[in-house]
Order: C-alpha cells, then structure tokens, then sequence
C-alpha cells in the first residue's frame, strides 16, 4: 500500500453500524487493493457496550461517548448510522464536520430535516457529506443523480421508497389478508420502525423523496413541502377492485417540475400492471428518472436491510477515501435555490370508494358534490351490498388533487355516507 | 467561473458526436454552475464536412484530420465517436492518451479488443479513459460498478444489452410476423448496424459483456472467451412455445464466477414471465448485478439513441472535468488478472426443438442420442404436423453447454432428422 490508511470511527452499532464491520472485514484486502490504502475501523460507539453483536470488535476501541469520535485526531471519516433528525446524530455530524472530518450517514431524517444547513457547513469545510445509505439502500441513487446523470436536465423522479410498505400491500394482495393483519406480520417480522408512522404513515418515503428532489432540481431540501398520505387506508377491497382493473396499488413518491413550481407528494396510487412499478415485489425499492436527454432510466434494488444498507455506506467511504469530494446534493449548497411550491399540483384521474347508504337519491347527493367542484365521472360500478351499505366505486376524469379532498370531505358529510370516502389518485408511470 | 474553461475535441459526428454538441448547447449553462467552469468544444472533425448536420457548428473549428485534435495544446479532452476496432479511432486514442489528454469514448469495438493496453496507457499518463457510453446507453452501469458497488464482490452481472436484438424479439412477438420480416422492419428504421451480425449475431452484447465482466471481476478484459451466440435461429414458433410456457425469449449476456473461473456467454434465453428481464419491451436494456452484500441490484434504460448515448458522454466529460479519475477499469490495470475460463460453464435446462421425420422410431433415436451425452429430458411434448415433419419439442433437465452443442451434432446428422435442431437455454434469472 503507498497510502496512508483511512481511519474509520463508526457510531451506532445497530444492524447497520454491524454491516459495516462485517464488509469492511470480509472485503478489506479487496478494497484495499483496489483503492491502494487501507480502510480501518479505529473506534465505534453505541449505547450499550454489553449488548451481544454479529461481529468481531477486537483491535477496535470503545467509545461511550459518541461525539467523542467527532474530536479524536486519528479518525479521518465518521460514520453516523445512530439516526434520527435530533441529538445525539445531529450534533455528532456538526461537530465532526466543524473539526474538518469526513462524514458518511445513512440519516435520511436528518437530511430531510436539516439537509441544507449541514452541506453548507460540509462544503465550508471541504470535507465530504454523503448519504447513499439514505435512500433505496444499495442501490446507487444518490450517485446517479449526482454523478451518473449530470449531462441531463431532470424533470421528474418518482418510485417506490418504503419497502415495508410495499411488503404490506404485496402481501396484502398475495394472501388475501387484511391490512391489519399483515401490519402486524410485518411488524413481527422486524420491518417496521419503533414509530410505524414512519413508514405506513409514508414520512420515511417523504425523507427520502426530499432528499432525491433537492438533488434532481437543485433546490434546498425541503420536506415540509411534501404532500403525504399513508397506506393505513388501502383496504383489501381497494388491492382487488384495483386489479380488476388492470392496477396494483403502490405507495409512490413522486416529485416533479411543473408550470408552477416543484410538486412533491407521496401518496398510494394506482399504477398499470404494464409498468415496472407495478411488478416490485416485497422490499424491493425502484427509482424512476425522467429527463430530456436519456428519457427514462429506472434503478431497482433492496430497499433495506443490513447488507445493502451497509453496503451504500462502504461504497461512500471509498469514494471519500479515494479523494471524491464533491457537493453534497450535487450542486454547492450556496447556489440551491428555495423549493418553488406547485400550488395547482398534477391533474390526474383518481379512483373513489364510497360507502353509501342504499336508498333512492344517495348517489345524486354524490354526484352533486362532485359536479359542484368540477369532478367528473369516466366510470362508476356498484359492488354487491355489504350490511345496509352499498360500495360505489368512481372513477374521475383528471383532476386536481385538492378538488378531490374538498370533495370527500364535502361527501363524509353528507347523511347518506356511511364510512369515511377513501381516494387513490391513478398514476399512469 | 472561477476555473479555466475545459477544452474538447470531438472526432466523429454522427449521431451521437452530434447528440453530444446538442446537451454541451442545452445545459451549458446548468453544467457549468454545476462544476464551476465552462465546457468548451473548440474544434470537430468527421469524414465529411459538407453533410448537413442538425447542429450548429458556428465557432467550432473543423478539423480534416481526426488525428489533430489528439496533438492541439489547447484541447483538454478528446471525445471518439467515430467508433470501430481499427484506425482512425484507435490511432487517435492512442495518439490523445500519449499525449497525455483524457480521452472520453463510446467504442465498446475497440474496448473489447484492446482495452487493456489502452488502460495501462491512460494509468501510465495519469489521464482518464472513460466509455460510460460504451455499454448500455444512457444507463450509469460503468459508474455503477466502478463505483457505486466497489463495497461489495459481485458473483454475477448479466441483461440485456443490445436493443436492436430486444426490438426484434418483442415485435415478432407482438405482430406475429418472421424474424425475417421485423429484421428488415428493423434494418428500415435504422436500429440494425451496417454489418447486421454486431447486432443479431450477438457481437454487439458480448462487446459491452466484456466490459463489464473485467470491471465486476477485476479481470483483463477477454471478448474472445465469451461463447456467443446470435437472435437468427429464433422462430416466431420458439417465441410461442416459450409464452405457452410462460416464459420470453431474451438475448442475455451473462458473465459469471463459476467455481472453475469465468464463464462469459451471449445467447437467447428463455427467462421466465416473472422476472423483470422479460418484461423489457423495444430497445430497453437492463442489466442485473449480484453481488456479496446487496444482493440484486438492476438498471434499466435506454440501450441507444442520440440523446442517451450522449448524455453518457457528457456525464464522462464532467466527470473528468472535475478531476474524477479512476482506474479505468475500477481497478488499477497492472492489478487486472488475466481471465481464467470457466470449462465446466453453468448446468442449466434447455429447451430443444427438433424436426423429425414422422415414422416410428425416429423418436427413440432422438432419446438415445440424448442419453448417451447424458442429457435426461425434463418435458416433451409433439405439435402438430407441419408437412412430412414432426416437431418435437423437449425440455432437458439441467446439464452442460458443451453436452447440447455436442448432442444437437449427432441428431442434426440422424437421418430421421429434417432440419437442424435448435437448442435455447432456460435462464431462472
């Protein structure tokens, strides 16, 4: 080796903080080789020292204190997989940057969160911020986008980002079990954040759909922009009714350059079985990115997961290691614009069901609230009764999204509704 | 700008040396924000100068012979597309690269044949070679595994890779006509090469195959032990029976780590209807890599056009711009092993399809072939008539390459057999 090793310290020792330990040891002399210096883990940190872990900490100090590692002069690269948008993970990540250190993260809520202020402070420094880890795990997005397809101007990036909620609406519709049910397997299974609001809620989604269209339009993150809905309220009649229909439900996250500004939104859709997005199955993540020059290119991947997480956070080292300090959103962070709002949004068709009650009149109530806001009806089906409530199925023309929400809200309180009405806009991706 | 503009040189101006001057002319001024100095084309040179061209040449020099531009003190960067194995374009990387300018190219031709000796020069200068355009369009996959996975070992990478083969494939498919017929439809919209066999007798993918086989396996690149195969022999029939089946019939370059080394094949495939690889419709490329910690990772876009090729190259050209260079193979090329190849191959069912002769006992001729290569035969199944023949197809169970080649040998030489047999391997991909 001509070089001087890269000095590593690692905070967080959870399943992520583990595969790291586990790729940097299994593929060192490989890396090293191919980077002509070595990588090593001097140090790591975690809350609890006894905890038994997967993997082999002798020759690496302990640390209690993970903003420790943010001052010691023998680490190089900082690796903060602690997560969460507050302390302890934000204040470790200013403090290593502020002392001139690299720093590899998979903190997609610190990013979405507090993105701007810390490239601004990495770029200050010269030291490299990255973040690959945070979005679609191992798959290589944040350097397609940065890097891959720079010649390009995008105008849309959109996919399936949460892989638990993919796994829930996958299985779903596999199994024919309710969304309770299956939440609960996934649940037991591991797949779901200690705050499910994170991931069903479509938050998680939203961090990362924030973090690719800061990059794709080179503008300052802006998460609090994004409209988001969940998945708490596809039911299974929406998986098979969507079917019948030529559609799979997916929770996409969407963000796009239009006449009026950026529209960035994560919400369940209705895709066609023809398009790759409807086949993903389980975790698995897929990226879309449309712009002028290539067209479409598409990225898919696991989504999650010890290895391929770890594996986006050791490619980043390597970059970083091998002298690859670029911006951290791709453009310097002092010539990011603020987000544009979109105010009128992306006209699209939207799938209705409703729970009326079954009596002469109820559905020209609907009809009337919908006409009143300039919905109109493509196709309309009423399925079989179900108790004293009749499901009627709606189909719009292409309208707008807060069209539609002030017509539910309008139709939930009509005496002839039964149930909260549920909307999914169709997305012809 | 604080930095001094980059000077480029582009030889060849086709559709892609045009496609490159459109995106240096569209995005100029996003791409120079982006990195912080200008991209300049000062001087272009083609065969034919009084062409017209749909870009405008105004205050770019023209140059008669492509080999000045690789001597000019004032050109940075020479861009090669005039593409093929031979001189002008290997002349002039030579000549570019020994004078110590990076060079940036989209000829999978001359890469597959001397990208090794280029390398060792480029490294030995300390100037970039890069090809991102070389191999799947406007898809990022030379970044992706140069970079983007350098944290894992891949075991296996592996697509589609020639669109013009896909086109063919899916069209036959969908309008029930020949191969013959959709090759001509394909020769008349300008998909296939000026030598068809680059692209239906499998060249062209077994080209950018073993590019991104020495890149995944850190190996000198070795188009001549690839074992390929072209799209000709594929009836509209085989394209049938594989759908009864429930499989698609895919052009696929694999390359693989198999336990006795190599193995690097081009071929028509059967891949099952559930893999994302049958779903590629036209001229999509995609290309699947599996490695250690990710596991599956998948691009998919654009294989070719002037837009996305393009956008490669521009990539290419900021990258370098901003002082981005890496061995180019991922690995230093002093360090890349020569191949080892694989004898043994992959074992992996086929499906063969025979013409026999319709007396009693052609059959048993057929079988006893079979078991003597020891080949043991999965499914068999006998179509209707076609005349004096009966075609027989038969699905094997797994067995050798090298056994099919050798037995479809004896049976084509049986005289109970009309036409030559046709063997396609099943792809679980």
């Amino acid at each position: 080796m001509n070089n001087k090793p890269i000095k590593i310290g690692v905070a967080g020792l959870g399943t992520v903080g583990v595969g790291v330990l586990k790729i940097l040891k299994k593929n060192q002399t490989r890396i090293a080789n191919l980077i002509d210096r070595k990588l090593q883990v001097v140090a790591v940190s975690a809350k609890n020292q006894s905890k038994s872990r997967k993997v082999n900490l002798n020759g690496i100090e302990w640390v209690n204190n993970s903003l420790d590692l943010a001052a010691r002069d023998d680490i190089d690269i900082v690796v903060e997989v602690i997560g969460g948008s507050s302390d302890p993970a934000k204040k470790l990540i200013e403090l290593a940057l502020s002392n001139g250190k690299h720093v590899v993260t998979a903190n997609k809520a610190l990013l979405a969160e507090h993105g701007h202020s810390l490239a601004l402070m990495a770029e200050d420094k010269k030291v490299a911020l990255r973040f690959e880890a945070a979005v679609a795990g191992g798959i290589p997005i944040i350097k397609t986008l940065t890097e891959g397809l720079t010649s390009n101007s995008i105008y849309r990036v959109a996919g399936v980002m949460n892989g638990t909620c993919n796994y829930i609406l996958t299985r779903m519709e596999a199994s024919g079990a309710s969304y309770k049910k299956i939440f609960k397997e996934a649940e037991r299974l591991g797949f779901v954040e200690a705050d499910p609001q994170l991931d069903v809620g479509g938050i998680d989604a939203a961090q990362k759909l924030a973090i690719l269209s800061s990059i794709s339009f080179r503008s300052q993150i802006d998460f609090k922009s994004i409209q988001i809905e969940g998945i708490e309220k596809i039911s299974l009649f929406d998986i098979e009714n969507a079917k019948e229909m030529g559609y799979r439900i997916k929770l996409l996250g969407i963000s796009q350059l239009t006449e009026d500004g950026i529209y960035q939104e994560v919400q369940p859709c209705l895709v066609p079985n023809s398009s790759p997005i409807a086949k993903l199955e389980g975790g698995t993540n897929m990226v879309i990115i449309d712009s002028d020059f290539i067209g479409r290119t598409a990225l898919s991947g696991p989504g999650a997961g010890e290895g391929p997480t770890a594996s986006a956070i050791v490619s980043d080292i390597i970059d970083v290691a091998t002298g690859k300090i670029s911006p951290v959103f791709g453009t310097k962070a002092t010539s990011l614009k603020k987000v544009i709002k979109s105010t009128n949004g992306v006209n699209r068709c939207y799938y209705l069901r409703l729970a009326l009650v079954d009596e002469p009149g109820a559905l020209a109530k609907v009809a009337t609230v919908l006409g009143k806001n300039k919905i109109s009806i493509d196709r309309m089906r009423q399925k079989a009764h179900d108790g004293n409530s009749a499901p009627i199925l709606i189909v719009t023309h292409e309208t707008t999204y807060s069209a539609v929400k002030r017509a539910l809200k309008e139709i939930e309180n009509l005496e002839v509704c039964i149930k909260p009405p549920i909307s999914i806009k169709i997305e012809q991706i």
